[in-house]
């Protein structure tokens, strides 16, 4: 399979909704689809889904459709799904919290191996078995535990100052969930998740209909 | 001011992003700013914010540029955060908690009046001060306490159960947290927030640099 290098970003963030789309097949024991029926449910066209395909080299038979579980395992290898990698949260608030007992992450290859907080009465507690370390660790813990990638639940102001942090030690991503656009450099993937620009956006529509 | 009435989705969703730096400089005391700083400042292009200010008829005064906390009232109405919006969260597991907690969105006027949930060891507790209720009233307590908005933190096989018994209920507007394309009818707005779609972006991107 040929991967075209020149991907846009907007055919990158379908990959993960085919992914959800496909498995849900999967587990539903559907065996193969055409792209018009894959088109029908997910509300593309389906030349919108062969093209979005080629990009990846194509994973169909002319006549046949999409095997599902083939292409399930192929989207989960070009997402990076198939290999394991280990993740801290650094914030252990309400949200950070919520993100270590959510267990669907860590079936599809993500370890959380710790999360870190400034917080003395939060330090030293565990969330379903995932220990709440002193920030002040941070560097060696990295290091020491092959950590790939971090997972921002600061307040605002900290957030930067830690990823900058994490990016010194080698971390290779950073998932952010507080309210800035963190600034990070060119070979660190970076996702910002900014809740609030979503409420707002909601608001906005919910007005505006 | 005329609001030109077919704005694109990629100028709503700017819109927030730009409140959340026009409230940063306010804090901070910074009393105007040109559009070339502004573009500095959010790394889009002077043109772009000019362009996308005038859909909503132009906040600046040529050579004077733009009177920040006036910009920031004017795109608080227009994102409808001036007035207060009555809202519940369905699922009162890790993540509706989470956002129960979160007090930042009841500073611009979303007031979480319930939680909802079908767990019997759930039913009955508060969350800072925000009760959990039986799923079983969730009808009229909509009506009952004027209920625009829904957040759906269920798991998946429920989400759309609820949108529809929100929907008939009056609701007008759903931020999804459930990883499903939760359907409505179109005079209700609807935000999905697809956070394992965030994260297997991410891993794509780390693994592609």
């Amino acid at each position: 399979m040929q991967r075209d290098s020149r991907i846009s970003e907007a055919v990158i963030r379908r990959l993960p909704k085919y992914y959800r789309y496909l498995m849900d097949m999967e587990k539903n024991g559907v065996q193969r689809i055409s792209s018009r029926e894959l088109s029908n449910r997910m509300g593309l066209t389906a030349s919108q889904i062969r093209q979005d395909f080629n990009c990846f080299g194509g994973f169909g038979q002319q006549g046949y459709g999409y095997h599902v579980s083939d292409l399930c395992a192929e989207i989960r290898r070009i997402l990076g799904l198939d290999k394991q990698c280990n993740v801290i949260i650094i914030g252990a608030g309400n949200l950070g919290q919520a993100l270590a007992n959510y267990v669907g992450f860590e079936r599809e290859g993500f370890s959380i191996k710790g999360m870190f907080d400034v917080n003395p009465r939060l330090i030293g507690l565990a969330i379903r078995g995932i220990q709440i370390y002193d920030i002040d660790i941070l560097e060696e813990f990295i290091v020491d535990n092959d950590i790939k990638m971090g997972v921002i639940c600061t307040p605002k102001d900290h957030a930067q100052k830690v990823t900058d942090r994490m990016v010194k030690s080698g971390i290779k991503s950073i998932w952010n969930f507080a309210p800035i656009d963190a600034e990070v450099p060119e070979d660190v993937a970076l996702e910002n998740v900014h809740l609030s620009e979503s409420l707002y956006t909601l608001s906005y529509k919910m007005n505006d209909i």
